[in-house]
C-alpha cells in the first residue's frame, strides 16, 4: 500500500486522484488546493485541505500544479526528507526545494477535466535521484496500469517538445483541414476515419515507413494543383514547409 | 445484384477486389491488368485478363489505375455509353473519354496492399452526371458498408488536398518527433498512446476545442526552451509556423 499527497486540482491533479482513489493499492492521504471550493465536493470521499500547515505523513507527495508553481510550492511544504515529486514535462527536478527527496512523474498524455482517461494508455515517465524512490514511481504508476519509463532530464524534456509535435501541431493541422475544406463547403467529418487510420498506422509502423503521397512521390503536377487550390498564403506556407521536409526526410532535397 | 469490372491492381483496386469478391450484392465479372501476373494469384476466383478486347457486360468499369493513366484507358475501352468511373481525388470527371456515362468513386482513407481495409472506416466520395448513375455508385458502396456523399469536384478536390495534410503532414510531424526523440536516446514508442488520443479526441471535438499547449497559451517562456532545445534549423521552421498558425487562429497574431 503506497500513501499519496495531491496538491493541486486541476486536470492532471483531478485524473489522478480518481485513478489512485480507486484503487486498493494506494491510499490517498489527503487532497489539498490553494482554493479548497474546486475540491470541496470530493470532499465526503477525502480529507480535503488548503492549509499546508495540516499535511499529514506520506509516502509521496505529487505536486500536480502549473509548472511555475512547483518551486515555491515545494519549498512551502512544512517538512523535509519527504519524497516530493512534479508531473511536469518541462520543470527541472531541482525545481522541486532542495529539502526534500525529489523525483518526476510525468504523465505522457493529453489531460482535460472532461474526457476520462485510461491509465493503461498513460505511460508515465519517470525521474528519480535515487533508485529507491525511482521504485516507490514505479510501483505507484503500476497500481493504475500504466506503463513506466525512467527517463532522464534532457530525455523528458525531448519527450514533452515532441508532444507538441504529435498532439498540438498534429492538431493545428486537423484545424486547416478543417478551413480548407469548409471553404468549400464540403465536410470535414468525412476525414476523421482518415485521421484515425493515420494514428493507428503509427503504432505498428515507423513514419518513415507509412509515408506516400505527393511529396514523398515528388509529383509535381499534384504539388503545384494542391498550391494553387489554396488560397490563404498562411496555408501555402505550411503546405511548402511540410512537402520540404518530407522530401527531407526522403532523399529529395528541393521542391 | 450489380456487376462490376475492375481495372488497375494497384492498393485500391485489390481491396476493392476483396471487398466486392466478399458480397453476394456484388458480382466481380472480371478483373483487368495491364500487366497480368499481379493478378493471376486471383485467376481461379475471377476471370482475369489483360487484353482490353475481351472486356464483357457489367453495370459498370472501376479504373483503379494511376491518375495519368485514367484518360488513356478510358478511350481504348471498346465500347460506349456505359458507367466508366475512376477512384482519384485528384482526377477530374472529365478525364474519362466522353463517349461513357461518367463517375468518381473516391474512397477518401489510405490504402496499401498489405493492410487490411474495413470499408466502413471508407467514406466513398461520389460524383456523376446523372442521378441514376450516381445511385449505382451509392448502392455499390452501400454493398461493402462504406458511407457515401455526394460531392462535386471542387469539393473532392478540396478533400483529397485536406487528406494531405491530416495523412502525409500529420505523418511527417510524426516523423519529425521521431528524430528529436531519438536524438536523446528517448523513445518514440513513449507518443503512441498520445499520437492515438490526439485522432481519438479529433472525431468528437473540433480541432478548434481541442487545441492546448504552449503555443495557445502564449507561453512565452516554454516556446523559447522549445526552440532552444531544437538543435536543426528545419525543425525550428516547422515549430515557429505551426506556433504561428495555432496563435493565428486562437487570435494571438504574433510569436
Ligand atoms: N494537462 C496536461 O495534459 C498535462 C499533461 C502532462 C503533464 N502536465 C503537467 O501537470 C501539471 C499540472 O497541469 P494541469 O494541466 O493539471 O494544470 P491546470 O489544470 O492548469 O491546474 C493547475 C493547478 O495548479 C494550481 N496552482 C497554480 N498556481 C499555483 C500556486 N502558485 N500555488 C499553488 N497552486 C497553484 C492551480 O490551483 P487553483 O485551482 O487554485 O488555480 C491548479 O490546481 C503541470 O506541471 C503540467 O505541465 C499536464
Ligand atoms: N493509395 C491510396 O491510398 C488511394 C486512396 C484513394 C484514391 N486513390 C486513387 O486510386 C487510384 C489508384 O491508386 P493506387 O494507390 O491503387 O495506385 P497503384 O498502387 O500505384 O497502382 C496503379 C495501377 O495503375 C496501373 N496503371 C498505371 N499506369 C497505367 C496505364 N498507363 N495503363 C493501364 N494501367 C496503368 C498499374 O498497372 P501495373 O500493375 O501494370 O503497373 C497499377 O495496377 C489513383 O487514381 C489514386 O489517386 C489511391
Amino acid at each position: 500500500m503506497i500513501s499519496v499527497v495531491i496538491l493541486g486540482a486541476g486536470n492532471v491533479a483531478t485524473h489522478l486522484f480518481k485513478a489512485f482513489n480507486k484503487t486498493e493499492k494506494v491510499s490517498v492521504v489527503q487532497w489539498y488546493n490553494r482554493s479548497i471550493d474546486i475540491i470541496k465536493p470530493y470532499k465526503n470521499e477525502i480529507d480535503t485541505i488548503d492549509d499546508l500547515t495540516q499535511l499529514k505523513d506520506a509516502d509521496l507527495y505529487i505536486l500536480a500544479v502549473s509548472d511555475d508553481a512547483i518551486k515555491s510550492l515545494s519549498s512551502q511544504l512544512p517538512f523535509e526528507n519527504r519524497l516530493v515529486v512534479h508531473t511536469s514535462g518541462a520543470a527541472g527536478i531541482y525545481d522541486i526545494d532542495k529539502k526534500h527527496k525529489r523525483g518526476v512523474f510525468y504523465p505522457l498524455q493529453t489531460f482535460s477535466k472532461t474526457a476520462p482517461i485510461d491509465f493503461s494508455n498513460v505511460p508515465i515517465c519517470i525521474e528519480a535521484l535515487e533508485n529507491q524512490d525511482y521504485q516507490v514511481l514505479k510501483k505507484l504508476a503500476k497500481t493504475v496500469g500504466s506503463p513506466t519509463k525512467k527517463v532522464n532530464t534532457d530525455q523528458r524534456k525531448v519527450l514533452h517538445l515532441a508532444a507538441v509535435f504529435v498532439n498540438n501541431f498534429t492538431n493545428q493541422l486537423y484545424r486547416v483541414a478543417h478551413e480548407i475544406t469548409e471553404s468549400e463547403g464540403a465536410e470535414f467529418d468525412l476525414l476523421k476515419p482518415l485521421i484515425l487510420e493515420t494514428a493507428k498506422k503509427a503504432q505498428d509502423v515507423s513514419p518513415y515507413m507509412a509515408q506516400t503521397g505527393p511529396a514523398k512521390r515528388n509529383d509535381k503536377k499534384t504539388l503545384k494543383k494542391h498550391l494553387k487550390l489554396l488560397q490563404d498564403q498562411h496555408h501555402k506556407d505550411i503546405y511548402n514547409l511540410l512537402t520540404t521536409s518530407i522530401q527531407r526526410t526522403h532523399g529529395r532535397k528541393k521542391l
